[in-house]
């Protein structure tokens, strides 16, 4: 089968490999049919995720059709199309029985990182029972793809862990598919105010049709000027960090009402400043969090009945034969105005 | 009268001074019966804390009898033995009308800080109706000042925030009043661990005395070592941080454990590193209060009723001539042994 190869950092291939075998009685062996790029793809690329060792199968969404199940697996059968999760989880270990299945001690974040991944013709899922789910008839495919990772990323490590409320000013720092989505469903809770911040024109416009109140194109100090001025100098109740560098995660901490809640979404490669002596009595709360997926069936009504439409992020779509081009889009996002790219079995 | 005057950094001296006037007619002029001295007078007295001006009556804790009542003032009159909160509140403001009496638009904690305190024989209780609270009749006055700030400040800072529940392990680092009330308070919930960390054996035997299933004498990388090892190096779910120095709030990143909130307590003086490369994906929360005082009306109860004896933090007695004695006494915790001293009218 074909597979997009990481090479060690900088460098990656489409390559010739074996199809996946079942290795575990509770594996299924499931046919790619529409896989994506992440941006945590490229920050592998980087060398940012030092588990991730060359010879890897890059890749943790996608739906598809179960090819084979393991003897263990209960829930699936082959023929089964189905959504996976970026986040396998055994539903077993003291982190999954909490909910917490980001933490499973035999999953987690592995698919593309530890274990190969989805960018592939055929992919290997563990604890497969617990770590797909049943795509019903007649639901959009293409759809469900950003249902895999940044549609309950953005919702669970931003909007939930921010407290998004009724009448409230949220502000999302970076624009990028994850802000975005983190924008389409802060709408769930009808915040007043829904402010995003980014550099790139483009992302802003897009911002701006999904659902905006207002754009602020700025960064650092001439951001914070803004935010403030368009909060009479409360700053914003929740306060999103879909970036991941250490300047976007500082201008939260400057923007963040009293009371108000920095949800940080970022994969973020070195610390940052916290600037505890203006913090301390400022009654604030900052989470993290790498997402635990247990909003995806939620998610996935939303998204049948048109609650939400996460189509609107697809913004390109290439064969698997081409992946290599799908990178070169998605990497120069703010030249060819890439959100998110569908990358089809042949 | 006798008062307690900050001189600038460094400096203090006990002075004669006015009585105070009422100044609006929501004051009330309170006769201070009995007073304390808090951390944070310490910090004042560093120069820590811009705002407090020199020429000002410190102290922000005590108990006393209503003086005089504004004449808009209808809860308390002449003669009303009163619990002064060290939060002044109008209860009118947008932050008092959603309970963050900290962040009163025209109070917060000014007590002893921009306004004269109760280190004196009188002090001014602006917004007196929302900001003094009777006391039963039989009740112990001592444990009460205790409810003024350092009960209520452990509790909603560190407990509340830090969401200790049933079964739970709990670390507090920093044995002093502060870390010592969250040590009580968190015993309301029922935690299986209560692990306290500091460098000073007698704190340490205090926090053994008041309720610690284990303390730790160290820090830095041992205090590390041996968190980690007591808790099966998974850390611990509550992480309650009462010095307010970088590298004790450091200390709580490296003992956190997934899905864990480390609730700061600490008056921080500089910002701290906080390590978003290893926390990105740990599912934690930190959060950060100056007391709002919301829950004294809940611990009188638990007074009250014998639930906690918070007068085991009173180790010294004085009275208001020899406060410069109490200083001395306070300052030197480590020699004197000392935790909270009461400060009584001559």
């Amino acid at each position: 089968m074909k597979a997009l190869i990481f090479e060690g950092p900088g460098k990656k291939s489409l390559q010739e490999r074996d199809i996946p075998a079942v290795q575990n009685p509770t594996d299924a062996i499931v046919r790619v049919a529409k896989t994506t790029i992440c941006g945590t793809d490229l920050h592998i690329l980087k060398g940012d995720v030092p588990p991730c060792a060359p010879g890897r199968v890059l890749g943790h969404e996608g739906v598809g059709v179960v090819e084979q199940a393991g003897a263990g697996v209960t829930q699936f059968k082959k023929g089964d199309h189905v959504l996976i999760s970026c986040i396998s989880s055994c539903g077993k270990c003291e982190y999954c029985r909490r909910g917490m299945y980001s933490h499973c001690t035999t999953g987690g974040w592995i698919l593309g990182n530890t274990i190969d991944g989805t960018q592939a013709e055929y992919v290997r899922i563990p604890h497969a029972d617990t770590s797909l789910y049943p795509i019903p008839d007649g639901t959009d495919e293409d759809a469900l793809v950003m249902l895999s990772d940044i549609l309950p990323t953005g919702f669970e490590c931003g909007v939930l862990n921010g407290k998004v409320q009724p009448g409230a000013s949220v502000a999302i720092v970076g624009a990028g598919p994850v802000g975005l989505a983190a924008l389409l469903t802060a709408q769930f809770y009808s915040p007043a105010e829904l402010i995003v911040i980014d550099l790139d024109e483009n992302r802003l416009e897009a911002a701006k049709r999904f659902g905006a109140t207002k754009t602020v194109k700025a960064t650092g100090e001439e951001a914070k000027r803004q935010l403030l001025q368009l909060t009479e100098n409360k700053g914003v109740d929740t306060t999103i960090e879909a970036v991941g560098i250490p300047a976007t995660f500082e201008l939260c901490q400057e923007i963040v009402a009293a009371g108000g809640v920095i949800a940080n979404i970022g994969v973020h490669g070195v610390k940052a400043d916290l600037h505890l002596e203006k913090l301390w009595s400022h009654n604030i709360a900052i989470t993290t969090r790498l997402v635990d997926t247990v909003t995806t069936p939620m998610l996935l009504k939303t998204v049948r009945s048109g609650k939400i439409d996460p189509k609107k992020l697809i913004t390109h779509r290439f064969k698997l034969d081409a992946i290599l081009d799908a990178y070169g889009t998605f990497s120069k996002a703010s030249d060819t105005r890439a959100l998110k790219v569908i990358i089809e079995a042949d």
